[in-house]
């Protein structure tokens, strides 16, 4: 809770500014007096995002089909909007956020599994030789942090969770990892929910790690959180039910995976789709296909300075494939060097001080 | 739609009841002045439900836990309702009503499947043997209702349940399927979402075959709707993606499948349950572990004049360890014959007619 606050206090300025915005809606919605059309030009929804073509496309998107006279408009129950999570809404350097945690676990139960020392992803844990660990794809890390996250009951593993993010600090920012979010993306989130579309994460990473803590932080229930799955068990335990964490692995939340997902889970096909690598082009792909007008963007990681700069060779976050798409088909592509006035909601703290 | 909008002629008092009901609540929100407590006594929630302890026990347990000042407040996040569909919101008898869109295109199919002639369950389909269709189970149906629903895709297979659907009659009632829903039942599910209950189906039926009609009936939109699901996969078909369903079963909602769908989909332990089987009794026992004040309710057929009568030696919707842990756990059990004034929609406009 500790870090929650923190946060909201860093953050303050933006929540400031959305807490108007919101109560402005409500009194027009509340008002039977108040003009349709009011002047609110004063208010940006997006006040850490610099002005400029990627900034003001997602305005006028927005602007266009939430308007019921404007051709493109979408009715609220399809506007659907789904947001991967590690390199779009955090950081994924130097390794995704989830394996720091599952090494401190794989590290904690070494001594039960003595066969780890020759055996990848594990060795290379043990051995904390990252550059390996990378070479073992997306797959071999989601496949670590399964086997890893298991044995326990999904109660157990979400108090681990919990004690993890509110302790551990992340190896070169030395902050806590959930400080490490995009402020300009939790004001889009906020953005488009004020213009009632549905925020879903959809990740590769896994659905219970993200539950533990995100909901405070972006703002989202964990029925709209989407991800990677292990296996579970119930056990009715005379009485007091619970449910167990198997050793295997029951879906992986990427690429392909995350539009079969989105049809099992929501029904219904986004209109507005957001992520930063090649595991997100078939959602970008199906969201592009949708009746209604939609919006697909991309985070391009450009900032060597503020944040991480990587696309086509990096071993996390490979944005290859999805750049040229995005460029072919006119995607809209955020510079985050370029776009992005703030990277981290402390970034805003540290304006202040100046 | 002409069948959604005849259900909702015939359902118009129930419905007038409930918008004033809404109306009433808005007025009360957006009003600074309105008093907190107010004369509300007038409206009944439930007019299909007769007076006595079934009722009572519903409006007394949602009066507690929507009372902020009662030491049993749930807040409304936590607020999730969870809905078995067959036999509980629907009839189920003669068979599963999505069996008899199966038997459709089973016998549509028979010509490029010889083999079903010897292979059970389709041979059954194909003899008209509804006695040896119910003693494959449950889990035969729903192989049978998988494998018949393959290999098209999501839109194709949303089209064909919506024609059917448009068309087909129930074999004894002779009435389109969707007019068998239980009044009392959509009655409860709009009363507990006044009082912010978030309300879900979770079915042993096909998710998607759910989700191509029940939104309208129901007021519960396809991200709400858990069911049983075949496997699935994308296909980018040059530009112009598709999801294809494969002849795989993927997972069985029923049984212990219920509370592990809701861990792994909705992430939260329902508060409200209800069912009318054995196989929702492990979602029952994972509510009632719930650490908030829970409620279980079961629907027991006991009205062999205006519905059915059957409960523990049924083939289809058996309820009899379910029936004894309700008995012994004081979970609440709908005598159907009395506690419901009518059960279907179209009962209320046979009222009327006298």
């Amino acid at each position: 809770m500790a870090s929650f606050f923190l946060l909201k206090i860093l953050n303050m300025k933006a929540i400031v500014k959305s807490i108007i915005g919101i109560l402005f809606l409500t009194l027009i919605a509340c008002n039977p007096k108040a003009e349709t059309t009011v002047e609110s030009e004063n208010i940006d929804p997006l006040p850490s995002w610099n002005e400029g073509a990627t900034k003001q496309s997602i305005l006028d998107y927005v602007g266009k089909v939430t308007n019921p006279k404007n051709e493109h408009f979408i009715p609220i129950k399809d506007r659907i909007a789904t947001f991967d999570n590690d390199g779009n809404l955090w950081s994924e350097q130097p390794a995704y956020f989830q394996l720091f945690f599952a090494i401190d676990r794989v590290k904690a139960m070494a001594s039960e599994h003595p066969e780890w020392k020759n055996e990848q992803p594990f060795k290379a844990v043990l051995e904390n030789d990252m550059d390996e660990l990378k070479k073992q794809g997306e797959h071999g890390l989601i496949q670590l942090v399964m086997t890893t996250h298991a044995g326990n009951t999904t109660k157990e593993f979400e108090t681990d969770v919990k004690d993890w993010i509110a302790t551990a600090k992340h190896p070169t920012k030395n902050v806590s990892y959930d400080k490490l979010v995009y402020q300009p993306m939790l004001e889009l989130l906020q953005y488009l929910r004020v213009n009632n579309f549905k925020t879903y994460i959809v990740s590769g990473g896994g659905v219970d790690f993200m539950r533990a803590f995100v909901t405070p932080i972006y703002g989202i229930p964990s029925e709209q959180i989407i991800g990677s799955r292990i296996k579970t068990a119930f056990d009715y335990n005379d009485g007091n039910p619970k449910i167990v964490r198997l050793p295997a692995l029951d879906f992986i939340d990427d690429k392909d995976g995350k539009p079969l997902n989105i049809q099992k889970i929501i029904g219904k096909k986004p209109v507005f789709s957001s992520g930063n690598s090649d595991g997100d082009l078939q959602m970008m792909q199906w969201t592009a296909s949708n009746k209604y007008k939609s919006f697909m963007l991309y985070v391009h990681h450009t900032d060597s300075i503020r944040e991480w700069a990587y696309d086509r060779d990096s071993h996390i976050g490979r944005l290859d494939k999805g750049l040229d798409q995005a460029k072919k088909d006119g995607w809209t592509i955020i510079d985050m060097e370029k776009d992005w006035r703030i990277i981290y909601p402390f970034d805003n703290y540290r304006d202040e001080l100046k």
